[in-house]
């Protein structure tokens, strides 16, 4: 059970000089994934925000295959690795156009009310969308 | 006039596949010479918007001679184009270690209360830093 | 005449602690823009890169209105300022979704070799497609 | 035996709306302390680009403790995982100005020749020099 990105278009300023989309691009790949999969559940992560819940990442983990180029365009499949309580954890694939696997990563996420800065527990319409 | 940025290494994530300094990355080197500057004369930005203000660009102008490369080093100039009042206007020059020209720029700074996001008057303490 | 790019949703890290979309972006918003327009006129960017071509940017110029925000949806619009010859220079408007426009900007960008690093005139095929 | 990079300051541009430094710049960190130590061990590593070997990312891993706040300053210490073979494998502890551990990491290195884009050894001299 995953959920799978529009596609998605590399733009230019991700790629350096090794010709190759930069390796820190790929969380912020991971990043729009799970705010993309939130919007299709119904959830605005911007709302959240709003209402005092941010959700910093406290682990993360990447296994580069094949280097995304300029002029490819990929999709991010975005799956719940287990059951949300304090904190969420996320596998990701990204694949290419011709459907190759270009990384795979797992990124795990805290609550944090934004007013006292502190972790607060995962909030219940989070926990029953995803149950 | 003017301050001069310490001497700053080109980091590789900066660059794009042309082999250059991607464009963009010099709005952060400008701001990062504002910041410096700021420090410089006993002012913490960091500080400023604790206690409620915002410097937002509202204009930003760049010219590019020569692109910087990874492995080179440059340094910003900064100066304050004339006299603060509603906003604040600064020039830029960046220079490489051969003390060449890269490119030339201005932007135009405003002040905003991080409260109301309302636009507010440039603080006292900024005006007698500055003149 | 311009070309409106898809609608864009604003990445979560293009924002600063400010609570915008950090300024450096929307020339990175201006160039994908550029990309795609190309791409609908037939032509693509990163297979002229393959043939040697680069595209540096020479100028660049934005005068902003009202940030983008977190959730926000925004288009460019790219136009074409004048007649393509050693240079082509873009106007770009960027709307939200909400129809306001956010910022104005304006870039130069020259044709360079890839093998020799030195200006070279703007491709025969890139001219007939805006002319 | 670690290495440690000179301190840096956090620029505004790598804070997010959070307040806290995006999660992706610790690769950079982390990218530029490799770099950093390379230089100290007299290895340039945009001469071994020029020469004809790319040292991509393989796999990446990041252990977040305590956020980086604009503001603050902080070292990368790296060192290294095992005897170099056919990649490099690193390891890193970023602390702030308060000595406080902010994130630890590790990611792992191949060797690539530029031209093929095919896989390469370690080049000698760089084994010689962690050897």
């Amino acid at each position: 059970m995953y959920y799978k990105t529009k596609t998605i278009a590399v733009r230019y300023g991700e790629t350096d000089q090794m010709g190759f989309v930069h390796h820190s691009n790929y969380l912020k790949y991971f990043e729009l994934a799970r705010i993309e999969w939130l919007l299709d559940l119904g959830i605005s992560y911007a709302a959240m925000e709003l209402d005092g819940i941010l959700m910093p990442v406290v682990s993360a983990r990447v296994k580069f295959k094949i280097p995304l180029l300029f002029g490819d365009n990929f999709n991010v499949k975005i799956s719940l690795k287990k059951e949300p309580k304090a904190t969420l954890e996320f596998d990701y694939i990204i694949i290419n156009q011709k459907n190759e696997i270009i990384c795979i990563g797992n990124t795990v996420l805290a609550f944090l009310s934004s007013m006292k800065k502190r972790p607060v527990r995962c909030p219940k319409f989070l926990l029953d969308k995803f149950n």
